[in-house]
């Protein structure tokens, strides 16, 4: 191998221009809010347009990547960190990704939002009240925490912090799944 | 939202089947082997073939995601479980992703080997002699070392451990770097 080859820089990453999708679709909400249910069905809509969409799936995140985090704040802190930087990679590989998680401290999704180019960050806020996704329950996981069986649940013994400047905030108790997903899609648009 | 598609399973990590194409070209050796030459030649012969490449970069990787990480042994190996958390990823989304690490422990590598769909993981190994890398010394890396400035250097004061079974071994110093990303390609082919 020559010299001249050796000596070349480090693997150039693709560009991030300005013709590119790559996005981070960020849905932050409570357990219960619909957060799954919209990911899911995003995702679908997306993969009729293009084929870099990707979900980022928490259970896999938590049996993987971050297998070695808990749920003190400072591991929920480093668990939304490395999603982050695992979102920008997939942004610079030109991905629309979608990334699903309670997320509850604003601090943290700020710190990803910063690092992210202007207008690749979007972040979707599921404004819906702890009542209403108490009563839904989907994983069981409220009645547990009421029993204090679980600790550091959020929104009941841990605080959810909502966004404070959401580009799309759902009322998910008064709307249809469809009609939450194609305001998303709308805002993906608007910002293309 | 209807309580039918709230109680839906978590999103769906689309199946790896055995059309896709999804792999990790994982480039091991020491510094000055040539790594990030023959990284950044097959990164670009790829993509002649494919728009879905992706080459995890090492600095980009220590910045980002890594960045609370050092270089002490224990940190190294989380260093390269996380590296292939990730690549194991893009693998699910269908990527031929390369990394090109030191990555100096066997069983470190062997894990990720293990975690990954049999067949979809293929390892480079760079069998260049520590003199001619050091001779090289493309960061002047190793004459820091050398002067003790650098502690726990791969090669001179750290361990390297060469793989096993390789898929490819390349012996980078008696062969040019074209011929070497040539072995690497026929190699994917092979294992496609």
């Amino acid at each position: 191998m020559s010299q001249e080859i050796q000596n070349q820089d480090s693997p150039v990453q693709s560009e991030v221009k300005s013709d590119r999708q790559g996005r981070i679709i960020w849905i932050t909400g409570l357990s219960g809010s619909g957060k799954t249910t919209l990911s899911t069905l995003l995702d679908a809509r997306l993969r009729e347009g293009t084929d870099r969409v990707y979900t980022l799936d928490g259970d896999l995140i938590r049996q993987g990547l971050n297998s070695d985090l808990g749920f003190s704040d400072e591991d929920r802190k480093e668990n939304i960190r490395r999603i982050g930087e695992v979102a920008r990679l997939f942004v610079d590989a030109d991905f629309i990704v979608i990334v699903a998680f309670i997320s509850p401290f604003k601090a943290d999704r700020d710190k990803v939002r910063q690092a992210t180019e202007p207008g690749r960050f979007l972040e979707v806020y599921l404004d819906c009240p702890l009542k209403v996704c108490e009563q839904r329950d989907p994983k069981g996981l409220y009645k547990k925490a009421r029993l204090k069986k679980i600790e550091k649940f959020t929104g009941i013994s841990s605080p959810y912090e909502p966004p404070g400047s959401p580009e799309v905030t759902l009322r998910t108790h008064e709307r249809t799944a469809e009609e939450c997903v194609q305001e998303i899609i709308d805002c993906i648009k608007k910002h293309s």
